[in-house]
């Protein structure tokens, strides 16, 4: 078999960087369970039908078929997101879940795009939801912003600034100046930081829209601030709605917890629009400081509909992070790196072959103390051993014939005892850290 | 949407059983990680011919089409084993690789089986294998399977018992008899608990093997020992050849290693055949107690050659556990439940809406010392909200109007801080339980 070539799309980590990755999955786990989500993980594949009931993205879907059936495709594709699942699953699953159901789900997603910079064939995602039967309290679209920043918090990322909206807001506006469809004007608003608001007062002006009303959609898009203020602004638009001011009042809730909670993190944007037409209130957007370009890295909303069997609706909010996204660019750039690339903590080093089960000995206390610990795979000069450890990271190095233990980062040598020895406890786990441009 | 109902062999858990599943791959995790083995994924896909090079079982892979793409078949199927695309990883990355390499592999795995019980399309394995260049030292064969049992030992499962057999043993054996192609005799063998001696010596008969080779092959399958007592019984049938005395030696070496280490849980069985070719030395089967009709939910063994590039050849050792052919019989029978259904350790109860940022403001004071806690979604009368914990398991419920904490088990209700108390340390995680049948 000649040396294979990597696929295009599909990214695989080297063991090191697959450690930065278990950190970031691992620590979005710990804050998701510390706030009482429940993990969940829907199979891989879902109906073709139900997959392509959003119309819009169709084309990207990965269909199977077993290589050697007679009947053709199974019917079945791998999903692209983990929403459609999820309003799958809690339909299936109704009668066995406590409502409203928190749950966290971090798996892949596969969709067939042309691969490009941050856009991926398979994919990572880490979804939460809160989810509820008839009806949703509105203080989870308070909570579930500042669950996912307090998670970003302790990643070793950039800042990340989540930027926030409210369909009920925008579409009271909107209608209020005069347009027959709000959902028109939004996909207008969307395309502002990509096309420009000359080109978006073109589209708006074919609507129908008068160049009043443009204005003010336009001076509406304008507002961005990192507290409740904008809710004067808006007002200064001289625009009266009650769905407005039902969106501006759920807006200001938003903001008047993140002033305090997640300070700097979340700032309402009024230009934020979410493509997808089942948002109908608070809608998220997250931007990672320094890296705009890969455009919102963590989104989502609330919707009234999350899924319905025709007798009962499931309304519900989410927020969907793109771990591969983010980490696809922070490995490459070697913005974040991890200390070693094995979770070793000490290598015990062997003597010779015939001793070997000395150096077992000693490793096996160690990993009775919790202690990661391998056995040098042989018993070749220490030097050799040495490197062993150093080209892996490995910290410590145990030598059973004189009982000591060495620090390769310092060079010192003590004695110990295999059964009372412990390193330093930031040595046990690998230490990611973030690696600032210099 | 109608109610969907589920797709055979694509399992999928209720939250409490995923609780149940997480604690298992946590464990999993953690055993390895103890002894040095590095994390590793890799994508679900690999190229079509690589995934038929082992030509058996081509009819069940599940190969992937863009919906609407032109050009049919993307040429990619999904991996039906974590070896194929281990072995394909290794080559593409070699260069970047630290060997011997020590790796685990949690992922699911695809196959497009009829699905029946035990049998699933999508699943889980959780592999570890280690693998060097040109050579590997022998005593990682008798390293791997002792990971293995010191992780089923900590785990909710019946007691696990790994059958282990040599293949040079066996070929050595065979030869010296009189077989040509020890292979053919190999899969004779095994087939004995399927279709009985009788069958085996007809099948046997018809290869041209004498009716004294076929009792001596027949009398080698018929040994197993729990200690290295096999290898008198062995000599006992009067084959003499260096093959087959270098085979009695190393499964001599991984007896005398499990009787201290692993006692109970290893025994020699001459009649393991593992059907794949490509094992050359220790073969590993793992029998559930109780649940036997299962098969193996635990195997693998050494290759001398997991990969080659032409230049360089990989030998290998590595076992690959059932994940999901384990859970689903143990989650289906009730034989190991969680505690809960949530992560959540306390419900912090909502006096009304109006204060509702007092309940917040206790609950983070709980999870800054690690404790999984909730807001009660409504401020429901309280028979309700201890009602919302008791469905879920919820341990604790706090009141913050006159702080204090009830233990729903036991009814007791007792003043408590906000920024001091803590529940039992067995409280902070689901406990998960094995149920003995009554």
């Amino acid at each position: 078999m000649a040396r294979p070539t990597p696929l295009s799309g599909f990214p695989e980590w080297l063991p090191g960087e697959r450690i930065v990755e278990q950190h970031v999955l691992d620590t979005l786990r710990r804050v998701y369970e510390l706030h009482g989500f429940a993990s969940l993980e829907t199979r891989a594949v879902e109906p073709i039908d139900q997959l392509l009931r959003k119309g819009e993205i169709d084309k990207e879907v990965y269909v199977l078929r077993r290589l050697h059936a007679e009947d053709g495709d199974a019917g079945l594709g791998l999903h692209f997101d983990l929403t459609v699942p999820f309003a799958r699953y809690v339909l299936e699953r109704a009668g066995h879940l406590a409502f409203p159901f928190r749950r966290y789900q971090i798996q892949k997603v596969w969709r067939g795009e042309r691969p490009q910079d941050g856009r991926y064939r398979e994919f990572t995602q880490a979804d939460i939801d809160v989810v509820d039967r008839d009806t949703l309290a509105f203080h989870h679209e308070v909570d579930l912003p500042l669950v996912v920043l307090e998670a970003f918090e302790q990643l070793p990322f950039p800042p990340m600034v989540m930027h926030v909206n409210n369909r009920k807001l925008a579409e009271g506006f909107y209608r209020a100046v005069g347009a027959d469809d709000p959902s028109v004007v939004l996909r207008a608003i969307d395309k502002l930081d990509k096309i420009g608001p000359e080109k978006v007062r073109a589209q708006l002006a074919e609507t129908g829209l008068s160049a009043t009303a443009i204005d003010a959609c336009l001076g509406l898009a304008e507002i961005t601030t990192p507290d409740a203020s904008f809710a004067d602004r808006v007002r200064g638009l001289g625009v009266r709605d009650p769905l407005l001011d039902e969106g501006v009042d759920e807006l200001v809730r938003v903001l008047d917890a993140a002033v305090t909670r997640a300070p700097g993190r979340l700032v309402a944007d009024l230009k934020v629009a979410r493509g997808l037409d089942y948002y109908t209130g608070t809608v998220y957007e997250t931007v990672m400081t320094g890296h705009e370009d890969l455009g919102s890295v963590c989104s989502g909303g609330r919707y009234d509909a999350l899924a319905s069997d025709g007798k009962t609706t499931y309304p519900g909010v989410g927020v969907s992070i793109g771990v591969s996204r983010i980490l696809g660019r922070l490995l490459k750039t070697g913005s974040v790196v991890s200390s070693r690339s094995v979770p070793t903590a000490v290598l015990v080093a062997v003597d010779d072959e015939e001793s070997r089960s000395v150096s077992d000995d000693v490793a096996r206390a160690l990993r009775r103390r919790g202690i990661p610990t391998e056995v040098a795979p042989s018993a070749a000069k220490f030097g050799k051993q040495i490197r062993h450890a150093d080209r892996r990271g490995i910290p410590w190095v145990w030598f059973p014939g004189d009982s000591t233990v060495k620090d390769l980062r310092t060079g010192g040598q003590t004695a110990a005892d295999p059964a009372a020895w412990t390193p330093p406890l930031e040595d046990l786990t690998p230490c990611i850290t973030e690696e600032k441009p210099s």
